[in-house]
């Protein structure tokens, strides 16, 4: 049980590897999972090319894993053989500190991340902490749920996280990997949803996906024209906008929510926080419960990431489909 | 009762000139107040220097009054003639929109600033809307009071606005006119306080304030040492600061709030907010009952501002002091 077949990362930016790794013995806590779909993230491509720093290789990428319960750890709980489950960007933490005992096990201070000194979800198999490996509800597709693990619960977490109410307005922006789960999310809340892409070939789709309206993000006149009217701005994007007139269209106490890392300082003028009591967020994924509320939320509400399929074998080429951003919208690896 | 006597800015930057203003008839919903006492706000030297562009000369400065109610309009509720009042930062609001109508009065878009477009405190009479002119709860000393209704009310605003726990280990930063209210507020709200001063000759002072420690807000070594301590930074400074590492001090879910007008924009790095889900965020200063709730706290606890009393003759001495960063740590006109 303890070698996993897959694929790996062996140096910054280099394509992955078939490869074998020993898992070594099964931790009392750990689970291991026999992998069937896993989802690819952006956060692999900024490990597998080292952007964040701290990388060690060889490591097997891949954190947002759908897969059966292949053996269990003595002191695991929760869990039964064969159980079908889910583990996303995170594969454990310490579970005594203060953030774990008060169920926000996500900002641990030694959170396990699944593919930081651990191996992840492009092979047959992977380990996770038990709390970390999360039971799928039935009537959740296993194909396309692996985005929802790490991408998912990233834009959920603020829907949560700031008890916001169904009469909202919610924007989304950037339609992508993790926006277009966000507009599928938000409209489900029963919120009103504007959608704010610089791609206006996304328009058609964003609005099959759950927007009530698009706005092009980069357009100072549409901007200003919804001005003043947005409860939550959600931002999936990894570039710099211009966040001056993006936070003029929040509402007063009103909050831009950020989730992807940004390339530049927000830029944030005092005055347009004080004067109508906006707020600025962020956050990261989400603890175990959290993740278990968002796949129930899910299921109910058949929300599925639209996703494109690639056999495991032929993880490189997926990879260089997200890196050239052609990805509509979330690859997904077939591993079993 | 038209004829209020007082002291008006005549031109951007100019010495205030004694002066006769007639106010007119008094308002259905207004009420007349005979000033007994007016604070002096930073806020009133930004106007009389047109430092935020919009400004009519002449105009009587001063929004932090305690007086006498003198007079009162045909449809003005709850007040009685002769009780003893104040008026902050806004004289009136619409009343009629949602703001209004949910109690957010401060944040309507009509508001009515007590010194924009409206003559002030530094007279004999003031007038405001009846529910702005907010009565004041027996065992406040009305020489010191002035203060709390603008000043207070802003640094007060973010404890309850955010519904900050007595367990909360609090920051002030800037220990001025706001950040000397704001440490004693936050002492008697139960919290552990921090105060950051660049000044060191305020320490002793700031401990006597209601501060548990001081801290160089200037000193990056002194800010590592407390890093991810803080749940809330207060910032009552108009300067820039090395917000990195003072945000850095705050704990995960820890918020930075902003009361006062910043030069610059905030720079804010995406990660300081994503990993450990910081916010950042503003407010102006209060509604009716955000005040009447904060001088009720003022009284229970004795939490006076700390004041340097000048007769309203002296006020362009009174004004040069405050410009000149030298009063301790409010002035107050007496009027009456």
């Amino acid at each position: 049980m303890s070698i996993a077949t897959g694929w790996a990362a062996t140096a910054p930016g280099a394509p992955l590897q078939a490869t074998r790794v020993d898992l070594g013995p099964l931790g009392a806590e750990e689970v291991e999972v026999e992998v069937e779909y896993c989802g690819i993230c952006h956060s692999d491509l900024s490990m597998i090319n080292d952007e964040w720093h701290g990388a060690h290789y060889p490591f097997i990428p891949g954190h947002e894993v759908i897969g059966r319960v292949a053996a269990l750890g003595s002191a695991s709980k929760g869990l039964e053989p064969g159980q079908r489950v889910g583990i996303g960007w995170n594969a454990g933490s310490c579970m005594h500190c203060r953030h774990c005992l008060g169920g926000d096990q996500h900002l641990c201070g030694a959170v396990q991340a699944t593919i930081v000194g651990h191996h992840g979800g492009f092979a047959d198999r992977v380990r996770a902490h038990w709390a970390w490996t999360i039971p799928l509800p039935d009537g959740l597709d296993p194909v396309s749920a692996g985005p929802l693990l790490c991408g998912g619960i990233t834009v959920f977490k603020p829907l949560i996280e700031h008890h916001v109410p169904p009469t909202a307005r919610i924007g989304v922006v950037g339609i992508g990997g993790l926006g277009h789960m966000a507009l599928g999310f938000a409209r489900a809340w029963g919120a009103e949803v504007t959608a704010f892409t610089s791609t206006p070939a996304k328009t058609e789709q964003a609005l099959a996906m759950g927007a009530h309206r698009v706005v092009a993000s980069r357009d100072r006149t549409a901007l200003k024209a919804i001005a003043g009217s947005l409860n939550l701005l959600i931002i999936t994007v990894n570039a710099t906008l211009d966040w001056a007139a993006l936070i003029s269209t929040l509402a007063a106490k009103g909050r831009l929510h950020v989730v992807g890392v940004l390339p530049e300082p927000l830029a944030l003028k005092s005055g347009a926080l004080i004067g109508p009591q906006r707020q600025v967020s962020g956050s990261p994924t989400g603890s175990p419960v959290d993740i278990a509320t968002m796949l129930d939320f899910a299921a109910r509400h058949t929300i599925r990431p639209q996703v494109e399929v690639f056999p495991l074998a032929e993880v490189n080429a997926a990879l260089a489909r997200l890196a050239a951003g052609e990805m509509r919208y979330r690859g997904v690896l077939k591993v079993a």
